[in-house]
């Protein structure tokens, strides 16, 4: 009877476990935490702390599994490769115990970047977002103190979710960004659109600032920020959000290689460079399947599914992880901005010679009510007609996370631009086009390669394709 | 100079032409239209007649194309393919002319099928819906006598989204479905439901009623219906949706040839079988990509796909259709329905072993305000575990179109069940899962499949194919 043991219990260590359970039942699986919220959703933390996920208990969908151990204050100290061990102590105080395994699954995560040399990081007040327990600190402070105002260092992902979330609970916000505009994972025309959204929602929106000092506000209450161009704000709380790194500590002690990047090395099997040893999501290096090499891209959805292929091949299966194409998605307030494949600069650097072109387009039938604009954003290789990526803008109601998993199953598969046309995609008028919009850009893209108007494109400016082209649906 | 001519002015016609124009600005493009409606969306006619789209106008995107010349009242009424030209009679009482062509392209589109020796049909009073001037005639007879009432005969398509649009204008409906429950197209467990939903807005549903006969209500006004089972019912109009057939008359008498199905035969080239003219949409054959042989499967966005394709080959191209897998959506009062792929009849009728499982899930994390459940179904071959379709019910913001699309790439690939776990699809609370709800599905089908569970689960599976032409245009 195989003996499993997975260290981290959140999307990766839970789908292993569940998936060995599938596989084998009769494998002996532990899964070691080490708090107490197995198998939270992390990235519900922002709707907690909005209010409109009122029992932080909600987050979990489950916390108990047939035939899976759940061990929560099991801290584990050290792996022992030679012996097949893992040294965990138990709770706060606890003494070390060993734990012996057939096969180990490493899903220790990520933890916060902490802006190198950042003074003021540790003050009472300045809180990450990456565990329960910041979610509960925030909490407390914004319950317990009346704070009615926060600064948020960083505008990707965390950061825009919570300067949302802080505004749907009345908290003054004020979000610093180093690049402008903010949410520099998507295309500086869409990042735009974002701060816009921000703004028109209250959101004090600081772009191009990097953040040089924390301290406390003198006589006054709060924190004190202060970055370049000589800005400065108090509040009353701090939100550092500026990323998150691989927690390899346990993994690289015991002697497993990491990649390039810094996270742990893994094969498409999920396994690091000690045999019987796997490891998957937030703390290891993942393979992106157009980039044809490992990136350190952490998600939950790739967590999971690194999870579920380390789960099973720990119990005798031969499955690949099939490599992520980067999709991505978040709603801001009233938007729905997503994200797959790469962007043009990534995909220049990766060797392609990539062509952007910016669609505006109505989400669905615009004789029907509701109709709502979305902007598409399609890269693709001008010499090959590749589809290398897609990013889409556009009202949260417009079904823009789901249309962007069209064009992430498209990548997945490798199609041209103009194949996309050939996706026998559903329509009703209050939903859709007969051309889908997704399809719509891909016409604009292949009127613009064809017409040479995209060599008059520039990235920030959306051409204006009305003319000659197919692209709007009849 | 080629002189393309287009026979038909809806969505096959109008895309061809406007393809035909990006591949070549210089091709001389003609489009024939019988009636003043070009590029109009039939499929809109239940939202004109509904009143959410105020005015028919608004239901033709454009009317106009620079390059192309469309000639509105030119019904074709032959084509002479030795001599390349068509005659054509201009106005109601126009004398023909004869337009000569290098190509020509026909896109005549569909009839309504007629219930065969149904008394009654050609009564004042009774409605087809299949072109504007039908339209019209309901819209008029709804404004102009206070009609109040509406028996439809047929719970398709078009049979339910009037159903909802009639009672969205205040009129007691009764539908008339000949199969029990309604809407055939899709499984009995979501048809039922599809049954509930229309009752629980006031819409009278009479299932397993074959409809006998429609006479005038003796000395009451409007139109009494009589059907098998005693039933009988009196109303102000009587809307007949029971699908369509092809228009293949222009086509037939000059010679082309038809296929079994009775519509035109083409190859994936959209050519017929006389040289130098192509066909498209509702009046041809179309190829299913799945069954990997021709089928009459009229909808819009075939016909755009097709028409595109014939277009582009007319002016030199040599574009291939890729297929069809048979997708499709409808909106019924707050629910969304779709389709793609097989049927577990089909796919047993086309020699596959076909195992069909049914997944209840969330539309999004739980936790998220406004969460909705989804029902799933996915049908995959038994022995080879490929994937040949699925069905998705559920709230219509619940992205149960575009989700339905993540399947019809799968099958347009060839997926496996399994393989739609490797998809990468993007993933926030508010829009989904870290699995979206169609990976959920198909773990729960390999789940079903490997432990056996499926052998059990046979209530909802349908009995036999619907015959004739269960699928009509949207």
């Amino acid at each position: 009877m195989t003996r499993l043991l997975v260290i981290g219990g959140s999307d990766a260590g839970i789908s292993a476990a569940l998936q060995a359970h599938e596989i084998d039942p009769r494998a002996e699986i532990s899964v070691l935490l080490a708090d107490e919220y197995p198998n939270y959703s992390i990235c519900g933390l922002p709707f907690y702390l909005s209010g409109e996920t009122p029992d932080h208990r909600q987050l979990a969908h489950r916390t108990a599994f047939d035939g899976i151990d759940i061990l929560t204050n099991h801290r584990a100290v050290s792996v022992h490769p030679a012996t097949q061990t893992v040294d965990v102590v138990r709770g706060a105080n606890g003494r070390a115990e060993t734990m012996r395994y057939d096969h180990l699954i490493i899903a220790t995560g990520a933890v916060p970047v902490r802006p190198q040399g950042l003074p003021g990081l540790d003050l009472p007040g300045v809180y990450g977002l990456h565990t329960m327990g910041d979610g509960f600190a925030v909490q407390s402070r914004l319950m317990g103190s009346e704070a009615r105002s926060a600064i948020i260092v960083g505008a990707g992902y965390i950061g825009v979710e919570m300067a949302d979330a802080l505004r749907h609970r009345g908290v003054d916000v004020t979000l610093v960004s180093h690049t402008d505009p903010v949410f520099p994972s998507i295309d500086p025309s869409f990042g735009r659109l974002i701060g816009e959204e921000l703004s028109r929602h209250g959101v004090r929106v600081v772009a191009a600032c990097t953040v040089e000092r924390i301290e406390a506000a003198g006589n006054r209450r709060g924190l004190t920020v202060s970055g370049s161009g000589g800005f400065a704000a108090t509040a009353d709380l701090v939100l550092v959000a500026t990323g998150v790194r691989p927690d390899t500590t346990l993994a690289a002690t015991a002697g497993i290689a990491l990649g390039p990047s810094g996270a742990i090395r893994v094969t498409q099997r999920m396994e690091t460079t000690i045999p019987g040893i796997g490891a998957a999501g937030d703390c290891v290096e993942t393979w992106h399947r157009i980039l044809q090499r490992s990136a350190y891209l952490p998600l939950g959805t790739t967590a999971h599914k690194q999870g579920r292929v380390a789960g099973e091949n720990a119990v005798g299966g031969a499955r690949l992880f099939a490599g992520s194409v980067g999709s991505q998605t978040v709603k801001v307030f009233e938007l729905a901005i997503a994200r797959t494949g790469l962007r043009e600069a990534e995909a220049r650097t990766a060797g392609f010679d990539p062509v952007t072109i910016e669609t505006e387009t109505w989400d669905h039938k615009a004789y029907y009510p509701g109709a709502q604009k979305l902007r598409i954003r399609v890269t693709g290789d001008r010499r090959t007609g590749r589809l290398l990526g897609a990013q889409i803008l556009g009202h949260w109601r417009s079904e823009v996370s789901k249309r962007i998993d069209v064009f992430a199953a498209a990548l997945f598969h490798g199609m041209g631009v103009e194949d996309l046309n050939d996706l026998d995609l559903s329509y009703t008028p209050p939903f859709s086009s007969p051309w889908d919009p997704v399809q719509m850009g891909a016409q604009a893209w292949m009127s613009a390669v064809k017409t040479g108007a995209d060599k008059s494109f520039t990235a920030d400016r959306p051409t204006n394709l009305e003319k000659g082209t197919q692209h709007e649906s009849p």
